[in-house]
């Protein structure tokens, strides 16, 4: 009944996403516009990334307008994704699109966003969000076809950004921080299975060794945490390494923020050993 | 219509209040989310209990989720709380949701969250938001019985977390700063009435003697500033006394932030006197 | 069938703007609800200004809410203002719409917002938003005549709020800092046809020489940067010159914070030169 768009971009809190939003429900009035975040740091393509591989799989089948876009006005494309669950995924060609839609049943169709009586009349150089991305997604929500935005496109050529990957390396498991979320929680690279692959069964409270790597000249940060299943089991303001609820590793500090306390942020190299 | 689902978290600005409306709108798709906040103070639950409060008597009747949960997965219950208007309110067992329940025509009726067919099918020990609050909230504006969320539960044993009231003590008001707002206003405890008690009527312009209890150490702050009716009613940046649009004492510099001016937060004692 | 109204307002992430979405869905519960901005800059009546100047011409015909309302419970009016395109916008009469209403087919009517019947039972003098604009703004969403909001006011009579105007002198533009968008972007007054009135013709990378004027007794700061067309075409993190997506002219770091490395803030003047 109301086709639902969510949107995710590094706007900000200025009026850049609600013009975005005018656009579309001029196009699409009986749409129901979603938000998944407006604030993904800026410029950070993984970050965005990141966030719609975590909420995508929760939405309802729909159209998903992504713009973290550095780019924008160069030769990167615009794009539209099909997926297998009857999404469709639209945004630049730069990594933001592609992992989300992997877990939306996969990608089964790319197309370039070329139509031109779906684009605004007058397309900026800077602001694609409002002149191609908004009205393409707007109109697949008002029911017109994926095919008519345009030409398809090879999908082995689409742009990836892929996640790092944990490695099981002489009795530890090498990873990195994937995410820092509000919280000042740290995601890392990895399942439960992975580090367990690399230290044994993991029981609550068995102490771990996790080795923060060394960026810009600094020495290594060390600290032996417990693995604990909720925020709870350790003291206020203590660390834990837990599985966080997407089922990835995590670190936290129990109501507090351990990003902040560790200065730790996006891509530091991360190693965790039995203590 | 379109049942109104309305939604507090701390969430801040990452995608996890978007996943919560993901879930939502999955069971409900024709459900109205109206969100409050996502930016309360991380783990303050009487600051998001403060908002609800404020919040809830101006929203139509509905479902009102809140999640400020710093216990998520230790023993403290996820509850639903119906009221005498006929909302319902769904979040943890922590004091959250209380106070504002009793201001939608009292608390008739409370329960656990414990029906599994309303659950998400795996329930994490880190984010209830999603796998229980969300589906539970969901399911109930999407038409279902308050009754089929789970188990009654003695009213008399909900967790309470009261605001702070002021005492009329020796010519004066003690009382103190309940929630610090965007603009840096602080509200305080108490009404005009209970001011009016302690130091007789106040009249536009009248000077009062505020004092900001010693904390940490420090002297206390004493400021001499009108009672007055508006901003407008002192100079630029200039601090005044006044009766805010819910009806309870509040203190603000005229378009300026004095809680960022005297470094005052949350729970600060203050007396007033006449000056 | 949904009608819409906007809403912008700098009550930042409070329950300020919540409360009055619970107040206008009340009594128009079929209003669609499109959030501009509640982030604009405390008190900053002309960054509001310039918002829904850039944003409510791509939005529906519908009913626009501003409130940046530093003197509510002064002698300030309460207006609203319908426009040659059918729009009806609410808010203070301070100059926070008529900008934006001369850009939706011009202001046709303007009336005061008197009608008790549809206020809140109580006014406060602190928080006209709740109390005067959301009620007013849905009472026509709900198919209200605006003739009903109040007596006329003689359009002549409303708060202007101009926004500078770029001046021509001694073979260069004298502009001077609009808005600070939250990438830091610098938005100047004037279009590429000021300035090339000015210098004569911008051709991608021409050299421009740009002053930003001193101010608290600091030197001129002096930047030699191109005309582009778009971020990309310049190195990352260096400047440029370009028209923005509104048409008018701007200045940016490729993918930084311009602003904050120059520490750049509204009304600041600025001179651009051929170099």
């Amino acid at each position: 009944m109301h086709p639902v768009i969510t949107f995710l971009t590094d706007f900000g809190p200025d009026a850049a996403a609600a013009i975005c939003r005018g656009v579309m429900l001029s196009i699409a009035p009986d749409a129901q516009i979603v938000d998944i975040s407006h604030s993904v740091r800026k410029y950070a393509i993984r970050d965005g990334a990141f966030l719609l591989w975590v909420s995508l799989p929760t939405m309802p089948v729909g159209v998903h307008v992504g713009v973290v876009d550095p780019g924008v006005g160069t030769a990167r494309r615009p794009i539209g994704i099909r997926t297998g669950r009857g999404d469709v995924l639209i945004g630049p060609d730069n990594g933001l699109l592609t992992a989300a839609a992997e877990r939306l049943g996969g990608i089964v169709e790319a197309r370039g966003l070329e139509n031109p009586a779906w684009l605004l009349p007058r397309v900026s150089s800077t602001f694609h969000g409002r002149d191609i991305f908004s009205p393409m997604g707007a109109h697949i929500a008002a029911g017109g076809a994926f095919e008519a935005v345009g030409p398809p496109i090879d999908v082995a050529t689409l742009a990836r950004l892929p996640f790092p990957e944990p490695v099981v390396r002489d009795g530890g498991l090498d990873t990195s921080v994937v995410y820092v979320d509000s919280f000042g929680n740290l995601r890392f690279a990895g399942v439960p299975d992975d580090l367990a692959a690399a230290i044994g069964p993991l029981q609550p409270g068995r102490r771990l060794r996790v080795v923060f790597g060394a960026v810009d000249g600094s020495a290594p940060l060390v600290e032996v945490v417990p693995w604990a299943t909720t925020f709870g089991e350790v003291p206020l303001g203590r660390p834990l390494v837990y599985e966080d609820s997407f089922g990835e590793l995590a670190y936290a500090d129990n109501q507090s923020n351990v990003a902040a306390r560790l200065e730790i942020g996006v891509d530091r190299p991360v190693r965790i050993e039995s203590a």
